[in-house]
């Protein structure tokens, strides 16, 4: 029977791998090497490379830590635009290069893998609705007008994000990811920061 | 020697082939197959598939048909608006699912190619340029406050853009491509629909 710490090993080298190469740029040889196995070895984990590329969009969204939007610790919009940041700040650390898995397998899987375009779809949506859920509470505290269209504004602040991304992966400057801020989500939402 | 005619159906081909499927997903011979070319001729048009990736993202440009942003017989928020619109009408006629090829290849090629990073990233800051002047064009004539960082909002503009499109590759749906111009370049902007 195999290891389960093996397992773990290949889907931290797929998430690894994915991330870096895409989708089509990484090979199950290009995994198995990462983590230190043979080729073979790689059918004792997963039945394919769609479904290894399934289990790491699951953990590369567990890793953004969105738990975050949930800590009542902080007001809504403050919440919201800290999510931004510790995205971006979590973008800048693994390498601006890299960009969002998200929006990578967006990219390139749309028109390939009905399995992996679903799981993308589905990414979008439940974040999506997170951000809407937050907006909601904003609403509530009278940080946001009630006749705001809460999923609209939502959208357009993950459009922008996930947009905003893209364009760093080619300048490689972590000085596009923090356009964001000024550029899309401050005048977006009304945010002002609190004078402390 | 070659045909100048064949050059343009293998360029028409690799441009259909790297829209649908990526850079990753498109092989030489994908390309000379939708041509209806033996493979080994391709040498007699492109020395490598990095060269005729380079030369379809110029001929993508050029079908964004950028010219229509110096269309004076339109004031510049309105001209710039219907730029967007035209790309929105572009990406459906062609199909949501391929999103916007520059878009596609920041994605992929970021960390593979020196060569089509650079002119990915050229593509984006030209375009940004040429937003940016309209926008320019927009303070002159009082459909912008001169003290907005117009720079900041042609790429906020952008990104967005790219993103939408992203997300859109995987809803297939063109309502989310839609949602650009109420949720982010009306309220960006300021732009109101003149009363007719």
């Amino acid at each position: 029977m195999p290891r389960p710490s093996l397992r773990e090993e290949v889907v931290a080298a797929a998430l690894d791998q994915f991330h870096l190469r895409g989708y089509n740029g990484s090979g199950v040889k290009d995994v198995t090497d990462a983590a230190g196995l043979p080729k073979g070895s790689f059918y004792n984990y997963f039945s394919s490379k769609e479904e290894m590329a399934l289990e790491t969009l699951r953990r590369y969204g567990i890793g953004r830590e969105f738990e975050r939007l949930q800590d009542r610790t902080l007001p809504p919009l403050a919440r919201l635009r800290a999510h931004f940041v510790f995205l971006g700040q979590d973008v800048v650390r693994l390498g601006v290069i890299r960009g969002c898995m998200i929006g990578n397998f967006a990219s390139e899987v749309a028109t390939q893998s009905p399995a992996l375009r679903e799981a993308v779809a589905a990414g979008f949506t439940g974040w999506i609705n997170k951000v809407t859920e937050v907006l909601r509470e904003a609403v509530q505290r009278g940080e946001l007008s009630p006749e705001r269209d809460l999923e609209l504004l939502a959208s357009s602040l993950v459009h922008a994000w996930e947009g905003t991304l893209l364009h760093a992966k080619v300048t490689g400057d972590m000085r596009t990811v923090d356009e964001f801020f000024p550029g899309v989500f401050d005048p977006l939402t009304g945010y002002s920061d609190p004078v402390s």
